[in-house]
């Protein structure tokens, strides 16, 4: 199995994790996609357990049609559609402070494409931005198994080019020089957190 | 039809809107409690177009079981149930700080049933306390239309004394005392912000 941790720390737990994983994903998860959720679902339970924030994925949002009464308690969804999100899929506290994020992954070994965000999303994200929310994009390169916290006045800066007539997606390099690596630990998985703190300044909590 | 306008303002307008509004709420609902939801997600769509606040009602979380993929772009949902929510139903951002409400009414005149919370959204609800988050309740009393914001360190006190063997509901006067009595208006229908404003103080904006 062909690792890469260029940071080289424990690199013999985390094969070990990484195989656990692995395998644990083999039963669970069928879609691509699940690895990054669920390690950020992972991270934000660490993160809620441990009282450093409360930050919530939503629920996927969909369009009821028909429902069933079986009984008075009992009620089965028979029929409803995916609605496509008009927001991001995370968001919550930190310190008093508004976050919101989403998380996507490519195949793609050299660049990420713009069409895994929606217009809707952007236009969100410009909101977020505006009433001074905390507000970025967690991107994952899926071959190399690479993480980046990019803000999202740079994704900004990448979709107007693209919607201006340029390219379709964020070259890789653009993304090492303007986001932020996080490196997948143990506890937790993926800690954006630490990178929020780095970028953002704080006040004393009260 | 009796309106209750204690302020007295813009009565005839008032009155015109109200039957306006209850002409279509026959026609669109038929769920008890849409009028305050609906009432809400007007109030937010008038912050979100006006800049004033991002704030978002939650999906209703539903447990997908079974998908149908008719086509490779239409997938029908043919079973699926609800989940209870283990948060609260709206949150957002107001001037970079975390918001995040429950709404619920009840067609007791004289006090407000704590059945209508859940103890994990209690639990949530301190969460986002202890990260200094802005957290509260709007309450309607649907016989009289009134409806109070209700800051959630007192719901904790009420939610503990029921839990310390007390009466399982507010009553009235109590939450006129501790609460804020929120009039409904045109636009928007339930200023929510007003009263944040009263509460908290904001820096100013960069």
């Amino acid at each position: 199995m062909d690792l890469h941790y260029p940071n080289g720390k424990k690199y013999v737990q985390m094969e070990t994790v990484k195989k656990k994983a692995t395998f644990a994903k083999n039963i669970s998860y069928s879609n691509r996609g699940m690895t990054l959720e669920s390690d950020l679902n992972e991270t934000n339970v660490y993160y809620l357990e441990q009282g450093i924030a409360v930050i919530h994925k939503k629920p996927t949002p969909v369009q009821i049609v028909q429902v069933d009464y079986k009984s008075r308690s009992t009620a089965v969804i028979r029929e409803a559609y995916f609605k496509q999100p008009s927001t991001t899929d995370y968001n919550g506290v930190y310190r008093g402070r508004y976050i919101d994020f989403e998380a996507k992954e490519t195949q793609n070994a050299t660049s990420f494409p713009l069409q895994n965000f929606h217009a809707h999303q952007i236009e969100h994200m410009k909101r977020i931005v505006d009433q001074n929310g905390i507000c970025f994009v967690i991107l994952r390169f899926a071959k190399t198994e690479e993480i980046f916290l990019l803000e999202s006045q740079y994704l900004f800066i990448f979709w107007d080019r693209m919607i201006l007539g340029g390219r379709k997606s964020i070259k890789k390099e653009e993304i090492e020089e303007v986001g932020h690596k996080i490196l997948l630990g143990m506890q937790p998985r993926i800690d954006y957190i630490n990178i929020i703190n780095s970028l953002y300044q704080f006040e004393e909590t009260e």
